[in-house]
């Protein structure tokens, strides 16, 4: 789909769900029914992301019968594309889905929550949440915000991002201008990377104009409908900065604390629910987004060179101690991730790991 | 934990679930609620699945507000452990917690919904069944018997199982009883194994009195609360007969289709939060049991010998072929299958594998 068809139909499809929501707003209230605001981070519609979210917000409000009726919000139409955590803190948004290091300027140890360069896979990530004690943390950090936030699902592992020339070196990538969010930012600079992180919608635009000469964003499916294989022809695997990015869904507490318990049921089980076909979603499209990718488009699939993933693992575990160092709760958090990311490597070794080699040897 | 601490803990808790709906019971009833019976193949609060099946029913009682309450059954207690499906196609359960390939015999094609040997992942499988037509296929395969299935998650990659000798080569395996599930039997069968499934609830006892010489079960966690480690120390992996195999729930499809529209929904995204809560569960819980089944138990890992690798995977083309060919309908289950695996591992040799590799490669 090219990006101006893509823009079209969002456009096009973008009406239905605030209209659909539209003629319920006033009997709703008037019944003492609630109804929410649920901003994102997205551009309409946005494969994976925004759709995931639109699906969300319908979901709260048929498992509640309406009682909570949630309307979805894209990226500019109530805040600005990372003005979700303003607006669910300032009481114009109850809710906003979106990714917990877009607010890491608030407290350092979002970025965990997230999930950080060569860190957990989206099933390890599930686990250290709901069972691994995270979700208490996450908690913790949030507090002082008065919000708390739900695991909604992940894009699994991401794409290293789009390159218009090859990178043959690390030294390749000294000087280049590099949209790249979280943590993994922090790494490029200390190879010599000039980092931006551009809102998503404006991706594209920044590598037609120029303004960046590389930009990853999500992956095949994602990358194909924002059209950046029409700019840049190299795509280099994998995002090694973002092995299982968890998506959010960050709820305004007090309001969420003062709903009858089944409607915050409802709020926790639509977002578990959300978090499994979020995974699916994306896990499946990306498979069938690479052979266009590849066929149609002339994209060349490239592994980073074994000198990229060695300095970047250094400068990693340089950020990360820096990181650490910023407040005592993002230690506690870092240690927490460590320990378990200590573990999972190895159980991934002889699971995951072994199994995806013993696939390709048997069926080779 | 002991096998018999387990049993013990697992009888104490046994109680709770159903003397917790006891009282429930007769006036729900008198107000036009519902009670549904779920079955399940496993032992009483067995650790991933057991747990995992009573949460299940718990998430459909309370989102229904108890209009639809969900009574548990251990293996054995309404029905054996394997007849979860005759108990709901007779009507003497609503619902059953289980696997498909358990009811293979009643359909060939039911083996895919499980997932095959050398097939899918987790996440792969969850992207087939919710967004790639499987649901569709899986639902055409049960119409003839009245029921439906939903996808309620994963163990993700299993163990290949435990070994009271090495096994240094395919050579090895010729002779040995061994306990496996489902088509990995079948590719066993053809490297010279003898067969059995024994029900999960007397694996322990098959290995203590001989009967089988090796036995699979699920992963570190469960095997570890099944006491497997006591009598057998090899532990090989990865189980490649099962990279990421589904846990169902199966329904009553007519008594589903009467029900109101919202307690449908209630079922369904209740197995949607499941899903991915179970692959959560054991995720995490692996991780956590391999260091004390290695340090504290003295059990050796161990990876399959590359011949076995090879000669299995050169089996289950054959045993595929095979099933492919057993009726029309299990033809284009299979064709299904194998096109999106096809595009899957193309996918996953950038994604997962690469990314396994260089989270090793980067933090080395």
């Amino acid at each position: 789909m090219k990006r101006r068809q893509f823009l079209a139909r969002a456009g096009v499809a973008a009406a239905a769900p605030i209209a659909a929501a539209g003629p319920l707003a006033a009997p709703a209230l008037a019944q003492g029914k609630i109804e929410w605001k649920m901003v994102t981070s997205w551009p309409k519609n946005a494969p994976g992301v925004g759709i995931n979210a639109q699906r969300l917000a319908d979901r709260i409000t048929a498992l509640s019968e309406g009682r909570l009726s949630v309307k979805l919000y894209s990226a500019g139409e109530l805040v600005p594309p990372f003005g979700g955590f303003d607006a669910v803190t300032s009481g114009a948004a109850e809710l906003c889905h979106a990714t917990p290091y877009y607010w890491s300027g608030k407290a350092k140890a979002l970025h965990y929550f997230t999930g950080v360069p060569f860190g957990l896979t989206a099933p390890e990530m599930m686990g250290w949440i709901y069972f691994g004690g995270a979700q208490a943390l996450w908690d913790e950090v949030y507090a002082p915000f008065g919000v708390k936030g739900f695991y909604v699902g992940s894009s699994g592992v991401q794409s290293g991002g789009w390159f218009r020339n090859e990178v043959k070196s690390a030294a390749d990538l000294k000087g280049l201008k590099f949209r790249i969010a979280g943590l993994g930012g922090d790494v490029m600079k200390k190879l010599g990377v000039i980092v931006t992180l551009t809102p998503p919608g404006e991706i594209f635009a920044a590598m037609q104009s120029g303004a960046v000469d590389a930009a990853e964003w999500v992956g095949p499916w994602n990358d194909l409908a924002f059209g950046l294989h029409r700019i840049a022809k190299f795509y280099y695997q994998p995002g090694f900065f973002e092995p299982g990015p968890a998506l959010e869904l960050l709820v305004d507490k007090k309001k969420f604390d003062a709903l009858p318990p089944i409607l915050q049921k409802v709020i926790e089980q639509a977002s578990q629910a959300t978090a499994a076909e979020t995974l699916a979603d994306f896990t499946r499209h990306n498979i069938e987004a690479l052979e266009p990718l590849v066929r149609e488009h002339g994209v060349q699939m490239k592994l980073w060179p074994a000198d990229v993933v060695k300095a970047s693992g250094k400068a990693w575990k340089e950020v990360q101690a820096e990181v650490a160092a910023s407040d005592a709760l993002t230690g506690k958090v870092n240690a927490s991730f460590n320990a378990y990311l200590t573990k999972a490597r190895r159980w991934a070794r002889w699971s995951d790991y072994a199994m995806l080699r013993a696939r390709e040897d048997g069926l080779a």
